[in-house]
């Protein structure tokens, strides 16, 4: 899918701007540029002074600061804290809310020489009630959430990369449905220092970006490490993981998943069919009974002092937690603890796994934002996720995949993902 | 130890509000003349506005609002948001900030009716430098930290009830520093969401109170339940557990220890020793390193725009984390959730472990605050822990011991700590 601009690579962008053939300011202006003619329709930002990205980008092109991202233009998900904007949580209730300080991931990008675009929209509370953000594929379509803003930011060229959250499929869904590729660290790896919190120990930060180089070129960036891509011959195992969850996959997503893992088979990977043991089906309930509750305690202050402005979705998602009992949901967790310690079971004879990344494309209009559910599990179980588009579907908007590797080995599953999503290439 | 006023404990004082005996203003009221007669030098309090006191407590005496914590006056550390008051972090550079939200905690207490006396004083960003406090049972000595507001005030009678959040040993060292109780609730169990968080992996959410009972009560009523003390009969089964840490504790500590296993011995406990198996061992020195890295990128915001309001101290431990290169801190990371997978082999035939809880009495001064060494484990396990003082030391001051629990099952760990504090009593 060609992108919308001529906006390079990070690597590329990197390249430029060391031999001198490309400013920060450049790609600053191409990104100013893609908001003021398109983001009137997109509606991708909460917030964007061209001002402060021009002296930004001013500063690195001046040689004043550098880094591993030196001139990088990115964009940060409005439940995500930056010092210099306000951080609204996609909730009425803190519209001009200013916290002063920059999360971690935002200090960390910038650190090393990120310009830092604004704040994009993201779902209230990054819960399932939609801000007003667009698909740029088809303005008439969801752009998926809740890291709406994040995923059609960079979809549209408004921005190189995205910092987004995920507590079920809030970064896998917006990628696939906006034609990104979206990266789900595993839990730990980025910090939530910052971060507005709904469910602790699901809650994730991530990127979305145009290719996986540039999500995994930021993520590791933050880490002061660059990112090594795999030899061009090497061939992965993949074991195509089979769920109860398949059920609710379009046809056509099914189909797409399919051709895409036969074209890797024919360009020499080996690929297996692996179900899913029952005793992680039975976590993947668990996880939205977790999030009820813990949205329940994280969202405390506001259901007490300011419950009018909450949405009636989000009300009645809070209220489906109450009749869980404390023993409950302490045996939930510890459910989920047993699972995150047998999901290495998961990988036995494979390097990672593939799965459905959404049910289909992105819906038409704007009032539901998608399923979230083929991300549930594995955000419970804290493993790396990349979701890859890999197809057109039947409306012309993307279809994908999701590739899900071992705990902590995210630098093996994005040379994985990388070199798959080239070598899957249709036709 | 005889407490400093005439406070009840959580279960008389709502029977005795039921009753109509007593009032949610005279509960108040108490706390108030304490903070009056004695913060200007025991300085636990960062901010406390009486005259917010008193209208919550009226407005629990009027009958407006209740709840199982209805009228019980709690105090909160300043790393925790509150809506009413500024959130400082224990830092310069956050004097005065205000973030307009109630954590989780606070607002999950002011549903169920507590009274929110006010912030308690943390050391920078719950870290190692400490602030004013002093130790209320002599006010040359350390509170210990970070927690150090919250274990002050509870032990003072200023509050009867205090958040608090443990990384490494936060809890549990200035609990028994001030000879009183500390609770680290298995993680997960009291969400984290308005905490300003450090090593989000690690930082805990749990209670200082002057006994089991009013820990549990108020943890477990945060999440709408009632806390059920063991049968009088119970007679638990302990496993001391032996580890190499033990060599810093003091020969008073760990006679005060073993004094109190063998008067549960005598009440007709089970006590057997457990040297802690190497693997466990290698994690402790991880710990240290993974919050030393993470504190690196929660504060990479502070770091990069107001390094010179960081103490010393806490400049130095996060440039400890600099040499720490991403595949290591994933490394840790595994190893940590694999010891987590692990951790359930040291319960085999016992019903909670026994430790060491500091290495003595709380030290003379107020420049350091002791060492965190005793929780670093099981902070990192997500253990929960109940801290008990046991015992007076050659300086007149606490001794103490951990009791530590199997992941998620708190209420279990909260009776045995309960039914042991009253069978482990000297003399």
């Amino acid at each position: 899918m060609e992108r919308s601009n001529e906006l390079p690579g990070i690597a590329e962008a990197l390249r430029r701007m060391e031999a001198g053939e490309l400013r920060a300011r450049d790609l600053a202006e191409m990104c100013l540029a893609r908001i003021e003619a398109r983001d009137a329709q997109v509606q991708a930002y909460a917030a964007c002074d061209p001002a402060r990205v021009r002296a930004q980008a001013d500063e690195i092109d001046a040689g004043r600061r550098g880094g591993l991202l030196a001139g990088i233009p990115f964009a940060v998900k409005d439940v995500i804290q930056s010092a210099d904007y306000p951080t609204t949580y996609g909730s009425a209730i803190y519209a001009g809310h200013r916290t002063g300080r920059d999360a971690a991931c935002v200090a960390l990008s910038r650190e090393q020489g990120a310009v830092l675009m604004g704040k994009v929209v993201t779902s209230e509370f990054a819960t399932q009630t939609p801000g007003p953000t667009r698909n740029p594929l088809d303005l008439a379509h969801t752009p998926g959430g809740s890291s709406s803003g994040s995923a059609a930011a960079v979809a549209d060229g408004m921005a190189m990369v995205a910092w987004g959250t995920q507590t079920t499929g809030s970064i896998t869904r917006p990628a696939i449905y906006c034609g990104v590729v979206g990266y789900k660290p595993s839990f730990g790896l980025v910090s939530t220092a910052g971060v507005g919190l709904l469910s602790p120990l699901q809650d994730t930060v991530g990127v979305l970006a145009r290719n996986v180089g540039d999500a995994a070129a930021t993520v590791l960036g933050i880490h002061g490490r660059r990112f090594e891509t795999a030899p061009a011959d090497s061939r992965y195992r993949l074991g195509i993981c089979l769920s109860s969850q398949w059920r609710y996959a379009s046809p056509e997503a099914v189909q797409a998943l399919r051709s895409w893992v036969d074209r890797l088979a024919s360009a020499g990977y080996a690929i297996s069919e692996r179900p899913l043991p029952a005793e992680f089906e039975a976590l993947i309930e668990d996880q939205g009974r977790l999030v009820a509750y813990d949205a329940r305690h994280a969202l405390a202050h506001e259901r007490r002092t300011d419950a009018g402005r909450l949405s009636a979705r989000l009300t009645a998602r809070m209220a489906s937690g109450e009749d869980i009992d404390l023993p409950s949901y302490m045996a939930m967790q510890q459910r989920a603890a047993l699972g995150r310690c047998r999901a290495g079971m998961l990988f036995d004879g494979v390097d990672a796994l593939v799965y459905p990344a959404t049910d289909g494309e992105a819906e038409a209009g704007l009032e539901n934002s998608g399923s979230p559910r083929h991300g549930a599990l594995w955000t419970l179980l804290h493993l790396p996720t990349v979701a890859l588009p890999v197809a057109s579907g039947p409306g012309g908007l993307p279809l994908g995949v999701q590739l899900v590797g071992r705990y902590g080995d995210d630098e093996a599953l994005l040379r994985i993902a990388e070199h798959a999503a080239s070598h899957g290439v249709d036709g």
